[in-house]
């Protein structure tokens, strides 16, 4: 066994005030493989030393923009010089930064949605096929150990053949106006301009989307969706729901919504074979609730060395069952998985993380989602994603 | 005090064998109200016998048939004679037989749907309104206590303005072909010349529907569905899904299976509004999860004399909480308003019981979901129900 | 198949005011195999004249005194007289009014405790002996399906060798004074003259007790509790717990108190063995969670010809899978079994109901934990009973 | 802002095969304010080569003892060596380690229990007093957000005056005989001279006993308790209950046990008051059930700036409402705060860290249980621990 060398990561945006940066932080640094070597944290110059030095950045690794991150680390000896490119800012960024990442050498792990539109999606797609350099999506949740499970389930035939996919993911936090009282999350993610052409469906509607294309396997092939705007003078989408049909013969129903006063994060797909059902939630991300058809309900539980679990989901278990691993433990799984592909030499997706592909596929859904909240015509294709 | 006597009822359906019969004599049973006379239990005349002995009806009392059984109770003298006729045939027969026993002067009682068009169901209704008789129909779920308490937290503004409706009823009993099977329940529901234009629409999608009306107080006006029928050979859905828009200008989803394999009878509804959002599921009905805007989830209780509850939500609650009350009491609350109404000379709709609105609406419902999901247009519009 | 006649019942108790004599009443209409006849219901006048009424039980069948209804219906001819008599009245007349009513030729159903001593309930064990009539005890608790079903679960040796089990009744309906607020319930629970030497352990320490060594198949051999009364002034215990081996070598812990705030009805048992466990809760009464050793949970649920019940489960089950039963139900499964318990002629105990087996072992119990509630011996035994 | 710069710790256990040095490391790292630098991670030289390679400590910072790790590292410049000593070892070694580790002048945090026996925990906490260094015990569930919520609700007299406690914590994973399978966390678990004079009680009877304690801010001062040890050949308690008697006149139960066959680490505690009730659970440790007495109940969620907790629940949070954390982060709390007290030159206890107090009231606890358990006696005193 060869001693454990670190991966040097850098990161744009996460500045004090900002949620996810953080999230990837904890997440990195949980399995003990990423250090943060260096980062251009928020536009205002206090903001970025602060959060600098809080988090031991050197002061010489602090950079005054995302260019400038690029070209410093660049200049640095290969030793030294971040090899990931952590992106969480805004959507409007994503591929633009992306892109310059990879051209730059550097691998990129940038949050989702891929970007804010179909086509500069289809571009950075282009420029990763031409790179040896990989680029991960930051869908969390699929780092679920009981995702890949579902997964496993579905694939092995315990549900047999898929019928129904009801996929939901009911927020509360823009109940109100936030957007009006300057909340940071809030007004950027409402901004045409920021955040692209929609709101709630880029922000949780892809997560839900991905969630279903995931587990089951199968892509969504029509949508019928509508989209609402609630608060009074909101700029986007903060609630829809569409009914689906999928390319094996399922149909469905994704609901996303931002303004369900009172809930969480309440995500949760239900899929039915003719076979049996499952239920996982990601608020107890630990259970899937089996429905064989005609017999009892079976209750599987994440841990490590679980009997009766497939192999992706116990290597994502760190802990027995009965200690609950949660969110950050789901995307320490993609920074791990991250880390083993980089020291593969892998290149394109990295094993076990969501790549291009998932961008692709989420740009397709947004784009199509929202085609089809506007338009009088019931069913809108939603094609195949190729590049 | 007067010294109660029992109303007297008969009986058109429910032989050995049926689902729904033996719940209508619970439930007319259990608060001591109703005693049962007469009956056509089967057109098979051995099960008709043994069902009637097996209940005690008098061999006098015993029918061939529903026509037998209206002229035979109408020579009785009118101190013997039933009072209220239950039926609880396949859908075909429902306005057939309730047009005929109020003409001869009877109360009726209907199983859901009302009928099997909008336009019988609308001749019903001027038969109705033309006798001084009581017509009501057996919505189950609308007898439950929580659900009128949810109607009230609505209606007091509890969760503000209605933004949102999410209703679903997943079963799991068709996910076979049991109708090939000469499984009784599934065969009439799933043949036209029985059940009507709609199998599982008519069946549980009505339930869905009425309850989304009952608790926010809003019309659904508006309709998008699918519909499926996913076991090869079967004549009428199993399954759909539908968007739907409301008078007070929510959204929402309804969704109506029959197929999700190893489902019960998981009928929920959330409702959400500016203020708030609650939730409450039939298969732990004495519970509502209430969920304040900015504040702490509550959970609310059914149960006599429990403090913070509603007066109709009190008054159908025999029991203090912790003490399960189910299904059968949510009828036996159905019956015994019936029987207060029937005492006190009401006429047309008995107070606290679904009636003719809410047959007409759901037959208006059942035609417009069934059109939507063969329809290429977007939204069907679902119009105000009047006679 | 011959024609159902109805069983008569009288009752003496449940007038206005009470909680558990509308339970009976409600419990034996359910199934339709009883008719309420004859009662005493109270000792004021007004009140009795009023529940009969509102009952329809005819005038010249309201008696003043249990002495009297005993003497006033030996008088009738044995076709309108009753057959059962129904016993709600504080405990300590359960045990001179069972006795006066066996004796007097009539069946007798009698709430819980048997008595209060177990002394009075050994004479009373040994009159039932000397007639040819049936005696039982409503442990309500004891009609649940899934009660059933967990004693078959461990009698089949789907647990293996039993080790612990753990069974508790916490309820907080006694927090506060009640008793100095003259409430009806509270006043005689805590009053030994009417409720006799125990509080808690007598009203809700037997239900635990008798469930569990109904489950477990097991009597209760040693005992080591404490017992309180929390609420200053009040004169019987109001909560305790305590430590107990059985006769099979298992051990465990009993827990029942009234003074924990916020509980209802909260009766819960495990238990485990050395090839699993399993749970029952009497507020999900429909469910048991079964946890067998080293394969995932299993949910079996309550319900008409739910595949893998036994058949003492299935045949106390009205509904399918997913439309709830409750306590109700439970008290009227014994009801049922008693109606054919009379019909068949059996005597002593009726079959599927708790009889005076039941009680004699209850009130063992009461007077051993109490006992060892003012003891400084840690274990007491708590023999087997004989009589 | 100074700059950060991450806490030296060092580890002594915590090999492949072993379960909770995987945890320390993973706390350790979640928040970035630890970075491991030496280990003598096991006496097997092959096992300690490969943990520190996997984990990139260098070469000269691997030690084959803990002698030679105290001795190497006390060598090192003060810029170097480690800072703090984090113990992972059988309990026979926790108190000698950490005696020498504080007299070297090194901060420890150490497993739980302090030891293996009361005596050699004092004369632990009598040498700490004379040193200006730190000593933490790993009761991680002590770091749940919602734990100090629940503390917090009992102190601002939520609950009213204490009445009930029932804090439980039954396992199933020694259901069988693992030991005899060399199962390494079961042997020496129940190896007397590795675990102590106690198996579970030790092991998990701790853990409750503190939950108690620290939730309830009261001294538990009275025990009486049965131990058992359930598979044959067992050298220690697998399984135990007991009545305690607490120093704020509450009473209460304890249930530990390891043969709870299906069980995982289901670690439960529920108080009550004259004005309501509490309850949490580890395995859903986000969430408090609060019953006020004679309202409805409230769901309280931890959360990042969740409206309602007090100060000692949020700053343990580091995700919003709905992104559930769990076991790793409750660890992650005690680091963290650990790192504060260290950079602020605490001595003694880490401040929002269980330590030396905890360690005794622990020993004193497992002393006093298990004489109990071997006891005729019914209540022991447990006496306030003093040093």
């Amino acid at each position: 066994m060869s001693k454990l060398t670190k991966v040097r990561f850098g990161m744009i945006g996460g500045g004090e005030g900002a949620f996810i940066g953080a999230v990837h932080r904890h997440a990195a640094a949980l399995d003990g493989q990423f250090e943060l070597v260096c980062g251009a944290f928020s536009r205002d110059a206090t903001n970025n030393q602060n959060t600098a030095d809080a988090l031991g950045v050197a002061d010489n690794r602090i950079y005054a923009s995302w260019q400038d991150l690029l070209q410093g680390e660049s200049l640095l000896p290969e030793s030294e010089r971040m090899e990931l490119l952590v992106i969480v800012t805004p959507n409007q960024l994503h591929v633009p930064i992306s892109r310059a990442a990879l051209m730059a050498g550097f691998h990129v792990f940038c949050e989702k949605p891929a970007g804010i539109s179909l086509a500069e999606t289809q571009a950075l797609a282009t420029d990763l096929a031409n790179t040896d350099r990989l680029y991960g999506l930051a869908h969390t949740y699929l780092g679920y150990p009981m995702v890949w499970q579902a997964r496993q389930l579905v694939q092995s035939g315990e549900l047999g053949t898929l019928r129904k996919i009801f996929v939901e993911y009911p927020q509360g936090w823009l109940t109100d106006d936030l957007e009006a009282a300057a909340n940071k999350q809030a007004s950027w993610r409402t901004d045409p301009s920021q955040a692209g052409n929609s709101g709630c469906m880029a922000d949780i509607g892809t997560h839900a989307f991905g969630l279903a294309e995931f587990i089951s396997q199968q892509q969504i092939t029509e949508i019928c969706a509508e989209l609402k705007s609630h608060v009074a003078g909101r700029r986007l989408d903060d609630d829809g729901a569409a009914l689906f049909r999928t390319s094996g013969g399922a149909s469905g129903v994704l609901i996303a919504s931002q303004i369900c006063a009172g809930e969480e994060n309440a995500l949760k797909i239900r899929l039915y074979g003719d076979k049996g059902g499952l239920e996982w939630q990601q608020m107890e991300p630990n259970t899937i609730v089996l429905r064989p058809h005609g017999a009892p309900v079976k209750v599987l539980r994440a841990g490590r060395g679980q009997p009766g679990l497939g192999i992706e989901a116990l290597r994502r278990c760190r802990l027995p069952a009965g200690h609950p691993e949660g969110y950050l433990e789901a995307m320490a799984n993609l920074y791990s998985d991250f880390a083993v592909a980089i020291r593969r030499g892998e290149r394109g997706t990295p094993s076990g993380v969501p790549g291009i592909d998932a961008g692709l596929r989420g740009m397709a859904f947004i784009e199509t989602v929202s085609r089809s909240g506007h338009s009088d015509d019931k069913w809108l294709l939603l094609p195949p994603t190729t590049y």
